[in-house]
């Protein structure tokens, strides 16, 4: 069964991705920033347990910060299965679908966050996938929720919906010509945010942002989305208007540049990640843009290359521990053998 | 039959050829410099006439600058079969062997001019060639000559034997470590001289330079080789250090360098003459150092590469008038179908 991120979704040309994340509390604990040591160790173990015995998520694969090293948790945070805020708790667990695309964090910033990807922009999908589980999830557990507020959360910001909803967009061309901070600004006015590739604090690479949304509180989960979708429609229009210009003006260079990419991905012998993400980014817009044809359609989904060459993923797939130049060697390895071949 | 650059000889890690040139006149004309058009279609003609009766070059390929257009006498100055000075003149011709080793060039700085290109490091085939060739011209035409002084010539350096003897090299890791300036002072005190690829006033490219004598009044011939030979085996030695020291230090970097040149010149859409000449400079580096492996030991003359991809060696194989974009695209196209293959 392919993970979400190892095939195309719609409008593939720019979205990555489209997810949902809902943020959920328990009435009988502490909120969990208050939560002693152990009070989160019982929340965590009742929960799951709880979700264990219910038998809903039976193919799910279960996790539990004590039997993971560092590694492990930063390489399914690179997967985007565990936010970065979870991979700082002490104490954690949760489930993952066997396609990566649904993730069920315990103990996060809040006790649970449901979280949905679904591969392209496909928002509903993602929702409903996130609500399913929800629904499931809130006939099995005590939510906090008040009439007036909705649902109640650690950070004002999710009260309401607990609901983020989030686009992970392409823009090479956007970001090439210095376009993101005024994006960033601009979008800020109606209440969504633009962060790099790992969502808060993170930085962009390989030209990859997030687009979500900010407020939840007086707005439903399908104005939210409704919202989301228009801006990002504009950004989509504004980034394939860029390339439309550039690949009709600059053909040749952009051939250059992109086939340039291609070669150095399947020859170089030390890859850097930032190096490696821009190539890929590179690679990415010529296959969008029919600037270079993969072999076999099915296998042009580029962004599972992008999560393959960060450094806890590498390291995984190593028997030893790699230092910095050995990382990039095996960078360069893991690209030469995935790299689509072309026609 | 393979011209002399489409195949190495000995210590062709850094020697790409040996050349002699003999600078020759004759009694019965003013110095080429003096000389009225008149005289010198006189005088070419002539000689002309007296080498095509004698039936020795019969295989030879002879051209006159009244058949050729600019473009097919700069891809011969390209090929070492002209030089920088015949190339200017009005009114000139020549014989060209059919493995271009042997020039003979009519109406150049001197009357006559007999060049002798060896691969790699053989000064003596080298000027056994040119001197046989001498002998047979010196036959036929009658040179002007004295006792005291030797061959007579324009220039008061060439006076004397009439020779220059010059050695093509490759030093990629002497000039990426800016050692070639302090170089080019310190073999001028042995009366040597370091030039660009092209001789003369002619800008290096792709690391390759062309040392010679500089001096042939009070030398013979074969002293004047001893001398060059001396100092050429010094300079190959100070490349080949500095390149053991780097492969053996900096091994991955190095790899990665030569793969990645590799992978640009295999794939890239357009290609400017001095990015190729670097890129191919590294490939040649690659072979030689045993970093980077040709498919078949005998095509990885990269030297041939290096000359097919000068602008008017391009322009002669395409039918239509290329414009900047279009040269460095039909560059990359030469060199995606003689790029050697690898292991």
């Amino acid at each position: 069964m392919l993970r979400w991120f190892e095939h195309d979704g719609s409008n593939s040309d720019i979205i990555i991705s489209s997810r949902v994340r809902l943020a959920r509390n328990l009435k009988k604990y502490n909120f969990s920033l208050k939560l002693e040591e152990k009070e989160a160790r019982e929340m965590v173990d009742e929960t799951c347990g709880q979700i264990r015995e219910a038998g809903f998520f039976n193919d799910y694969h279960t996790y539990d910060f004590k039997d993971l090293d560092a590694c492990q948790k930063v390489a399914m945070k690179e997967r985007h299965v565990l936010s970065n805020f979870l991979l700082h708790q002490k104490t954690a667990a949760g489930f993952v679908s066997p396609e990566e695309n649904i993730s069920i964090m315990i103990n996060e910033e809040d006790h649970i966050r449901i979280q949905s990807y679904t591969a392209g922009m496909d928002m509903k999908a993602a929702y409903e996938a996130a609500d399913a589980i929800d629904d499931r999830l809130g006939d099995l557990l005590d939510y906090a929720y008040d009439d007036q507020y909705g649902y109640l959360t650690t950070c004002p910001s999710n009260v309401g919906t607990g609901m983020r909803a989030s686009y992970m967009v392409h823009l090479p061309i956007l970001s090439a010509n210095n376009r993101i901070a005024g994006l960033a600004t601009e979008i800020g006015r109606f209440g969504l945010v633009l962060r790099g590739i790992y969502g808060e604090g993170s930085k962009s690479m390989g030209d990859i942002y997030q687009i979500s949304n900010q407020v939840t509180l007086g707005l439903s989960e399908q104005e939210v989305i409704e919202n989301l979708n228009n801006i990002t429609q504009q950004i989509m229009a504004q980034e394939r208007a860029l390339r439309k210009q550039f690949v009709k003006q600059q053909k040749n260079s952009m051939l250059d540049m992109v086939y340039r990419s291609y070669g150095l991905l399947k020859y170089a012998r030390k890859v850097s990640l930032q190096d490696g993400m821009l190539l890929l980014s590179q690679l990415r817009l010529g296959f969008s843009e029919g600037l270079i044809q993969p072999a076999c359609e099915n296998e042009c989904a580029v962004y599972q290359l992008m999560i393959g060459i960060q450094p806890a993923n590498l390291q995984l797939m190593s028997e030893s521990e790699l230092s910095g130049e050995e990382l990039d060697m095996q960078r360069s390895r893991f690209i030469r053998d995935n790299l689509p071949a072309i026609l």
